[in-house]
């Protein structure tokens, strides 16, 4: 593959081995400037460190750039996407999905300011990453360069990316000169493991795996009661106290961790066409779901609760394959968003040895009527001669296939 | 409303005070030969009072009729649903819903059998199983009659329907003349309460309602685990032993029981137009779906599995609105059968103190190859540059709507 | 049934023989003052003799209200409406359907300003209108007292409606004595006919049903050439001339009556459950829905456009069904709307004997790139070697679906 | 891009220049032994000056096959696909995407008879075609090496083309020297024209682009009317005169061709991601698909219309991405298939002029019920009383949601 040439490229960068390499590879390889990009999105890292590297590297610091994102990311990614209660095939919450747009829309502002020509990633050439980072690269600067150094690089084993780091000297930690057991991705959201000792879908997955949640048998012996308030389909408070989006997540991540919630062990579809197996930890989300499926059970239509319901495993799988800014998600998102007007209230969970579960739900919007449901005379009359009719009309067609049916001797 | 002339009407009939009531009403009301149809759907119930009852109330033995239905109603009605991972609002498994299409055509089978121009059963005017029920009814025999008790008479409290009893020397057992907490329905899926104590959404479900699990709480301190064996979607073994389809689910009941699995409070659209709140106990089947998503991940192509999972939500609404016996309900569930063709293998689950968690899967039929995840060679050849031009045309049509919005200066 | 009490009723009054029938019907029937409410939909009669009918009956002139609602049916109504490119069963436009929640909110709003407790219809029992009308009555004024006349009055034929005018003086034209040969409902969008001599779906309709376009036959032999501007997914001008929503739509059924477009010969499914047959004439609608979906070809994505039309049966069907005011419906429409932001432009077309063929189409906001599907180098440039790699990651679950084949010996 | 060692290649063959110059770079290229494959489609091209030709280029007798595939074609692929009404993008009849399939299958059954190792074919770089003959390809033989010559080679002009022609000495026609005006797709359900003169979206089509039919001007000046029967959703005769298949579909062809009647020129959105115009003509398609909704609206409950009518833009758009030997297409054709079980019947229709027009249809089948339709009483009896019942049911939830407006005084 002949190589473009290219002046300046903006990679996100974590600091690490693996992208302090690719920073090497773009500066010999394509001989260009090199801007680096370091989120801040809940993984549990310290960002300065990646500072140093960077600059250990040769990067100037007028081109070092480091941002903490965790508002941004739960406010504009995550809650969005929980108004859809999306997830993908079923059971996977999305939480490695929802965090490469926002990632790539920093990388490309910073490369509209700078005017930088190009962007790069350090996602391999086999996941979903990839085309998640670079979908949304393309669809914010059509004609940026995308540089993917594992699919462009001839570095094909461990052995000979640390070969290229010493000859670059790169520090090496010590636990990174073999093979990870594992390859992880973290965020506020969510933790992520696949790979190697993963790779049985048949085999159990070893403790040490988990990151983010005790085991469900370590967690405590009784369950801890919380109150979620939500506004207008997001949450807002835990037990009567408001908090930031990411405060908020931080919080339910804690109550799950200690309660052993969220853990997911999943054969999944990707988008580039094999299935692969993984393990996510999602504490703070898989309540977050629930809680938002019960204060929507009360402030939901019917029609409004059924449309989000069959839109949404197209919906989350634009967010698994990528597609966060195109316009068919935003299209959806408006849908979903516009729904969520009256989703406000109270939800009370128990949290309980490895699961969630709902107690109660209150809202000042709620649509459940007790006196409908009653036999007493509601706000609304109900009169049940009402449901003969009803029934008898839904039936007509059934009637009408069924004397055909004997009509015909069938 | 003016009465139609009724010759012999086929009556579902518990064998309870109220069934026994609407026996005796159809009697009075209509003058006409009552046959009274029993079924052992798994409820927990002896049948053989509800016989005596019967003749105590003046039925003739030839027009009573007690029939064991478990296993068609988990082989032909739970099972065909289980393979389509139906969740009506994402989360109930139907298991009302379910039973009472099979309730409903054994009514007329008997019906045509004996020459009766009407059926009859004990649903109230207010929910949802008098559509299922009459649905039923009306696609199987259009021209039947149909009476609905409970929307008919003008027994208007409790103490009408008692006095009613006595008068008509209706035996009434002691804790039957008070209103219940709330009412049930049982059978071998699940158990499902509501009503008086549960319909403050607010309030937490007080624990004598539950019947079919312990409470998490006091489930066992030790994980179970067992493993599910599959073949074409549905289950037939449990941990190597191969059993009927009523069988697996008695035994995964009583797995789930013992580790308080299965318990759903919930707040549900009633196709009738109001919300409800339920109590749902479903041990075996909330074990059940998760298995079952585990071996079709493995088993399931991703386009066969996402057009399921984009189809469910229409699917279960048909179920769960009483559309079991409709021609779109028929077409859905032969695509669904159709896909289970490979979904063979076995499920390793860890039952815990309240949820089940997925430990492994495999089958013969696996479409899971390692080859392809890893950076090995595969039988399929995996070349990762070919995710450059995937995601380049991918890309494009975003990549033109960029450009448009530049022009446009937006 | 025993009739509610009832204080004043607004109804929905054509100054036809039927709905004076029922004016007087309310007034004998409830004693209730009756309010008449009669629009301008474009139906192609005079409003003033409904009003001298009407003080004929001994409505006070205060009660009596006539609107032209022309202007506002089309802006808010029908053009939304083609925004989705809306057909009901594949090919109605719905003309019908979305006429009458405008009916009825305008009903309602003079309910609301007179204090009235009821609306009336003169819409049959058999028939999708009444269920339009009433839901959306009860969407608005949940409290509202609906009378549906032709549901509740024991005037069983032809003959006892003309001694029931005949008795309380209601004037006969001599045409109206008899049975119509059809039932006919019109306004701007379209004309339908139903009933009678159309009740045979097999029997040709015959041409004096016609009465909004020429037959094909009779059309000129030279081809009319139009071009139509749209804004926003809106008509806005023909041939350069800029128009009002009203205008255009009534300049179109010119064109189109003219050159004899729109016809539809129909059986369809009602949602009271039976399917009747219906001769549907929009000549003008027919028009634009061609023109519409050509303007959308060039300026609307691939996501976007897909997804609308994946949800354009079910929006179809909610308007077919009278859920127009529903969320569900509110909800797809922000979606089809906020679809339509560049939606612009031109678009040329022939009409021509009985069709409408498009020409060509322009727009500031094309997407159609012709740099890209020509080999020069485009301005986003597509390298034919990228549909390689394209073609492999698409065929990649298909490969590993065939290996399977393979190992199993199928 | 290095070539893969190929031993034996199945060349999609049509005897045309383009297809020999692919032939004889495949022998110069790979060395390979190339075996032709030329398929009669119903393109209206003798097929024995391809065997003449190849046999010139040095293929052996044995290694060229020509079939007669029309029939096939038409009971196998089109009849299948018009069983789902499938229009992509709300209009195209999938004309060509339809027949790649089949081509595909073709040449994959003769390498596997012959042990060839890879197959060829002579789509561009930048079309559709290219997607749905590669994946058939990999569904059927996973281990196929595919060359797709337009992506490989370096003739980048027709000149280049040409001169690499002569130089092999390959016949050249004289009116082939030069760049066509427009490239043609042609089989028996339609002749698509795209490229060069049509590019401009904004310019009408040149009369002498069409081939299929007669423009709708010079068509007759009296209506011709046909009668088409159906058996489970396949058009099975005309005027009562039962014919194959593809007998059925050339004499609708011809009788389109007169009438003027199939002309579609559309832009639609390509699967590899740009937009492209085109001129189709489908003169015995489009009778068909209006003749087949017209038997399928009075043999076809609602249920099972509304369901195929809300998954046919999903089928439409899996064929004309290619993706015919998919799962999920496979799937949703059982579904399809199984509906058509009382398609059968008869329907007439008036050709004239450019359009079609329904005028009757019959079923022994009938699912229109006049008896319902019309005020008497029907063998299912309507009673009209049922639908104030079944509109207050519908309505309780928008009345719900109409007390919540009020309460929050909106």
């Amino acid at each position: 593959m002949s190589q473009k040439r290219v002046n300046k490229v903006v990679l996100a960068y974590s600091g690490g081995l693996d992208t302090s390499i690719i920073l090497k590879w773009l500066q010999t390889t394509y001989g260009c400037e090199v801007v680096t990009f370091t989120a801040d999105l809940g993984q549990g890292e310290e960002l300065e460190p990646a500072r140093k590297k960077a600059q250990l590297l040769g990067i100037k610091d007028e081109n070092i750039f480091i941002e903490d994102l965790r508002e941004e990311f739960v406010r504009d990614y995550v809650f969005p996407m929980f108004r859809a209660n999306a997830q993908y095939e079923g059971l996977y919450l999305l939480g490695t999905s929802i965090a490469r747009p926002l990632i790539a829309k920093k990388q490309i502002e910073i490369a509209e300011r700078l005017g930088a020509d190009a962007v790069s990633h350090g996602a391999t050439g086999k996941g979903n990453d990839q085309v998640r980072f670079e979908l949304s690269y393309y669809a914010l600067k059509p004609d940026v360069t995308v540089i993917a150094p594992w699919r462009e690089w001839d570095l094909r084993s461990r052995e000979q990316l640390i070969a290229f780091a010493e000859q670059h000297q790169i520090p090496i930690a010590k636990d990174k000169r073999g093979e990870a057991p594992f390859s992880i991705d973290a965020n506020l959201l969510h933790c992520s493991s696949e790979g190697k000792v993963l790779e049985d879908p048949a085999a159990e997955v070893p403790d040490y795996v988990f990151s983010r949640t005790v085991s469900p048998e370590e967690a405590p012996d009784r369950p801890t009661t919380i109150t979620i308030g939500f506004e207008r389909g997001d949450a807002v408070s835990i037990d009567g106290e408001a908090m930031s989006p990411a405060t908020i997540l931080t919080r339910l991540n804690a109550l799950g961790r200690e309660n052993g919630i969220g853990r997911l062990d999943l054969v999944e579809n990707r988008f580039v066409g094999m299935k692969s197996r993984g393990m996510y930890e999602t504490p703070g989300g898989t309540i977050l779901l629930l809680a938002h499926r019960a204060i929507e059970s009360i402030t939901l239509d019917r029609g409004a609760a059924h449309l989000k319901d069959e839109l949404m495993p197209r919906y989350a799988e634009l967010i698994y394959n990528g597609f966060w800014f195109s316009p068919e998600r935003e299209l959806l998102q408006g849908l979903i968003d516009k729904s969520q007007d009256f989703v406000t209230g109270e939800v009370r969970l128990k949290l309980y040895k490895g699961a969630a579960h709902i107690v109660g739900r209150t809202s000042p919007y709620s649509l459940y009527d007790q006196d409908l449901v009653t036999f007493e005379e509601g706000a609304v009359a109900y009169d049940h001669r009402d449901a003969a009719g009803f029934i008898k009309l839904n039936a007509l067609r059934l009637r009408t296939l069924a004397q055909r049916k004997r009509k015909m001797g069938l």
